[in-house]
């Protein structure tokens, strides 16, 4: 079974005792954030995922959407649920309060997205993408365009898409073809066909808000020629309802391997009347403002598969028998031990363990400078965390998204054959899972972004504000004996990452091709590093703990115990991609292409 | 799209260059076992999986079984495909032709199970099953009942299957609760409940043989209470035909993530008759005979859906336009380069050759020990090839299934958005791929056969078997310059796997957990380093030939290009899995169970 109750103990510790929310709290807007109002938040968000999602996950997966005419209609039980989600305001959460939000920050926002991947990734898209909507409007688009559409996206009476895509071209947009013909009224006339629509169609809201990219007609080619619109179904009227139907026409629905309950579509514009939003030809920037932070959500749809992972394979682990301990039996009043005594069955579930909660912590620390750079007055403060936030991004959305592959891999794999039928709703998360290593751009897509925009940005000022708080934290623990046995293993895959980055830096400026090569190796060295970065850190709040810890000992000592494992049997996968890089492009680019 | 023609020329190579086909037709029975022989037989198994097998690939997937009140239908043009199949007399290929069989050897035979695989898995497990009956039959049964059945299910008019795993236990059959009770007349009467039963029910043959793990009424408890049974679903009339309805019912039909197109059946036992294969209480050593060669299969599923991964991923990089190569335009004709033409699109490319055609080699190398074990007369040949193939069985299961599954989803990722829909199917190709991981002994069940059965075997005789030519080959390679570049990289793996086996030799003797602990990482490693074995022979024999090649010449270069991409970027994992093994069981084992 999908068992699911939110780490809210485990989100504490990132909020308040491995970072400290008062960052936060004392940056401009954050005066009413205390722990009692952010506990009340996970606790209500907790309930609404385990209570009122995930029960509709499998029967979502089970029935799909369903396409007729040009109407999408969503499994049962998705538009009361979505009803109840807008009333209680979690559309509204993240968002400006001059536009009706209530203003909460990435840190805690961040933290409930987690709780609706874990519980139901299918439903958790459609306000994804409004709120990816609602931050390109809200960034980039007049005064008059934010007050008519941001109020409803904040609200969820409306939703929002990012129609980018078409049949021809995904990962390279300056391939685009949809055309904007600007009208006499300032409006344009959006024609063209777009794919894998998420949200495109479906019948949770009243109306919804197409973000498209296209072309003017005078439009230079390439990249460099591509402009945003807004384009929504339903022409809004004066006074803030739905007018005429609008020339956008769901043609299909995409059948897929999984994210069923998300209606996938294939939408036609058919001389659609649209807004530009932001400048001519400055489209893809202002869809990159949406874009890098659907990455990070859809790193944290990676995290959340992983904890919806481990817990139902700790409760299988925990009840299934076979098999004796290889140490005598642990169960002799049972006709078999439970199989979390077999240490291959610990195996996986310890790595699900120290995924999740290392991709957690990991993503506590880009939240807070997501809110930091969004926030903060001091420029130099705000100049670092977006620096960090920039770097961090295809971090984020390709490691969480491959280990939360691999944790829904490992969770069938403790199932066994009961994982592999559908009954138990295991498959589904590995079917779920493994679309997030390739939306919002691929995970090679973001390795190359890595290596090739982020690793040279400024001279490497970006790099800096990883590597100098790691570099830090290294030098001033080496000598705390509690510490050595994790801060050593952190530091020789430090070591690597710092010869790796050298190496790519050199290499590249001789040969682009050889930053290609070593992209994604250096990525998930780089991501492995961060968490093990991450891991020491939440040890060393955990021994500093731990004395005084009374009924909390258990879990203070969980995390010493998690932080070796992630050392011992994780990291020192950091060697290995370091010498895969080093050994350069020349046997991968070799093959001629008919040899293929 | 799913792409598939077999890859003849580099089964030659394994066959003809890399080993000596030879060497098994020296072999009783090997007489009429020419290279024109053997190549006729591929050439026709290719013509048939490319052009009956793998255009019912896709369609099996989308319609599935169907089950009403006991009754199985297989999907659209399954059944023809299995009567052209019955008739073309592969069901026959391997058999002994004492009972009709065409005596062809498992080096023959294994080559066209993968190209079968490749092509239409599911379509693959229903004369995969009767193989395996007809294995456990020939070598344990008496000789009435091997008159009885074996020519039927040679000649494929009769399937079979294997009928282990009830609701309560898959890998703990010691479990099992199936009963047989001995009649007057010889014969038993099997009362239970099975699942998981691959071809269990179904409409392609006019008989169905189950082979059934049940327990005698005094039947001790656990694994030595155990006795085989054979129970058909028809009973045999004495002219061989198909008598009286037994006592066998299929309940239900799964519903599964993938091989959607085979039926996995629930089995109802009321009292059918059946009669013992073998010796009372010995029926789980009978069934290893079966399971051994199931397990041997089951990896090259893995490797067959590698290759049919890679050529698809081929046809797609080379077509789909996309971006522009790193170093300028490759095709300025078109609107852009194809995808091939990007280093990570080829990182993913020659990982999934590099698996498909290094696990190719190693199953070469396994099938013939496993002719050699079969019919060699010299006892110490045969013991040496016994041997061999019990230590490699469960690597080529559990590694070539990994890389298989890894393969697909490699694939997937080349294909990005349009390989997530249904459309090309590519996420057929990962879905029923996953299984292969689990079914026949999970992965975790291989590690642990070979640290806790074959590496302790005979104090070390079975790793003998592959240490000893290893070693060699790289002490008499060591002072070729040709081959440094390779020989090298193997010999720093091998070491790392020399010193991972004394480790575990030596803490589990300490404590049994420490094996455990270090299985699946270890069965990895060792997997590893027999690929990189088989990649510097394979460019060794590449090396010598290029030469005189001629026309050949693109065949060696790219070998000796892959076997140089797997030493540079797959085997220095070896290095990571090492320090992990070495770091013991403490970590994975300290958390009490109550703290997950």
């Amino acid at each position: 079974m999908q068992i699911y109750k939110a780490p809210l103990r485990d989100m504490r510790f990132v909020l308040y005792e491995l970072f400290d929310s008062r960052t936060v709290a004392a940056l401009p807007g954050g005066e009413e954030l205390t722990p009692e109002l952010i506990d009340s938040i996970l606790e209500e968000a907790a309930k609404f995922t385990e209570k009122v999602l995930l029960p509709l996950n499998a029967s979502g997966d089970e029935e799909g959407c369903h396409y007729e005419n040009g109407v999408v209609r969503t499994p049962k039980g998705f538009k009361d649920a979505y009803v109840a989600f807008r009333e209680g305001g979690w559309t509204a959460m993240a968002c400006d309060p001059a536009y009706g939000g209530q203003g909460l920050p990435e840190i805690v926002n961040k933290l409930v997205e987690e709780m609706i991947c874990a519980t139901n990734l299918s439903f958790g898209l459609y306000p994804g993408l409004s709120h990816g909507a609602y931050l390109a409007l809200r960034h980039h688009a007049s005064d008059e365009l934010k007050q008519k559409f941001l109020p409803k996206l904040v609200d969820g009476t409306w939703s929002g898409t990012m129609c980018l895509t078409e049949a021809h071209c995904g990962t390279d947009l300056g391939l685009l073809r949809t055309k904007a013909v600007p009208q006499a009224d300032g409006s344009y006339r959006v024609t063209g066909s777009k794919i894998f629509i998420s949200a495109g169609e479906h019948d949770l809201t009243e109306n919804i808000v197409h973000l498209v990219l296209a072309r003017l007609p005078d439009a230079p080619a390439g990249v460099k020629g591509i402009s945003l619109f807004v384009v929504p179904k339903f022409l809004p009227t004066p006074d803030g309802g739905v007018g005429a139907r609008n020339g956008v026409l769901c043609t299909a629905i995409e059948h897929k391997m999984g994210i069923k309950a998300s209606a996938t579509c294939q939408l036609s514009f058919e001389g659609a009347t649209g807004w530009m939003v932001g400048r001519p030809n400055k489209g893809l920037q202002a869809m990159f403002t949406m874009m890098n932070s659907e990455r990070l959500s859809v790193g944290l749809q990676g995290l959340g598969l992983a904890e919806v992972a481990y817990q139902s394979a700790v409760a299988y682990a925990k009840e299934r028998l076979q098999g004796r301990s290889l140490n005598g039996a642990k169960r002799p009043d049972l006709p078999a031990d439970p199989i979390i005594v077999h240490p291959d069955v610990r195996r996986m579930l310890m790595t699900m363990r120290a995924y999740a909660e290392g991709c957690r912590a990991l993503a506590g620390w880009v939240a807070q400078a997501l809110d930091i750079a969004e926030r903060a007055t001091d420029p130099s403060a705000k100049e670092t965390a977006e620096d960090f936030t920039a770097l961090m991004t295809p971090i984020v959305k390709a490691l969480f998204t491959e280990l939360g592959f691999e944790a829904t891999n490992l969770c069938m794999q403790a199932y066994g054959g009961h994982g592999y039928i559908r009954d138990h709703g295991i498959e589904q998360l590995v079917r779920d899972a493994r679309i997030a290593m390739i939306y919002e751009g691929t995970n090679g897509i973001q390795a190359l972004d890595l290596v090739g925009r982020k690793l040279p940005a400024h001279a490497g000022r970006y790099l800096r504000r990883f590597f100098h708080p790691v570099s830090e934290f290294i030098a001033s623990r080496k000598a705390n004996p509690a510490l050595a046995a994790l801060v050593e293993p952190l530091s020789k895959a430090f070591g690597a990452l710092q010869l790796a980055t050298v190496h790519i830096a050199q290499s590249a400026e001789r040969d682009r091709e050889e930053a290609g090569a070593a992209a994604a190796e250096y990525l998930r060295l780089f991501g492995l590093v961060a968490l093990g970065y991450m891991w020491a850190r939440s040890a060393e709040v955990a021994a500093e703990k731990l004395p005084a810890a009374d009924g909390d000992a258990g879990f203070y000592q969980s995390k010493l115990i998690t932080a070796r494992f992630f050392m011992e049997r994780i990291l020192p996968q950091s060697f290995a991609l370091l010498t895969s890089i080093k050994s350069g492009k020349a046997s991968m680019m070799a093959l001629p292409e008919a040899a293929f």
